[in-house]
């Protein structure tokens, strides 16, 4: 975890991939693969946030945050494409889904920027 | 984490919550309110399932997926109510970000209910 776990988004609406993922037993370069998958996010257009938390159990939760769909695309491909030459996902992952959805509305505590009165 | 952590969805679209926080340090409580809330979801209309994880340093993630934005609303009245007879979220949580989503395109390995093709 980094010691700001929480992304600084802006105001929606903007864009989330939720990457749920149970790992595989085993570490065959496990870490070396996620750090190059969040350098190649940072350094990517329209990449805006992350937040990420994994279980003792194997379980794990990643939500990225993105200006927009077309930036996901440019994301997801460069990322396929590096995963293919790590020999694929299926390394690493035992399962795993994807969910893309749009944010809408956000709040919390302690306020933040992407704070905003709840219209119901 | 639940035996199968994973949520069964339908085909999107579908809307989710995605909630991010921090715990307070001690534990007044905490576990039989997150049990609560848990059982209240699965009660209500519109549910569809749940995916949570919280890492050893405090920090967890759980998204919830609903049938509809209507049915978002109506869990977090009855959600906010009991919280607030509990003492608030100020006592379980240092921070926490709400972000209500729709999700437009889902899919995974192995194979689910809410796999498809993707367009691009």
């Amino acid at each position: 975890m980094p010691k700001q776990p929480f992304a600084q988004l802006p105001a929606p609406p903007y864009h989330a991939v939720i990457f749920s993922s149970l790992r595989t037993a085993g570490d065959p370069g496990y870490e070396q693969m996620a750090e190059r998958m969040v350098e190649l996010a940072t350094a990517q257009p329209g990449f805006l946030g992350a937040e990420s938390v994994r279980g003792a159990d194997g379980f794990g939760i990643t939500v990225s945050y993105w200006a927009s769909e077309a930036a996901i695309r440019a994301w997801r491909e460069q990322a396929e494409h590096r995963i293919a030459q790590e020999s694929g996902r299926a390394r690493w992952y035992e399962h795993y889904e994807i969910r893309i959805a749009r944010v809408e509305r956000a709040y919390g505590k302690p306020p933040g920027l992407d704070d905003q009165a709840l219209p119901g």
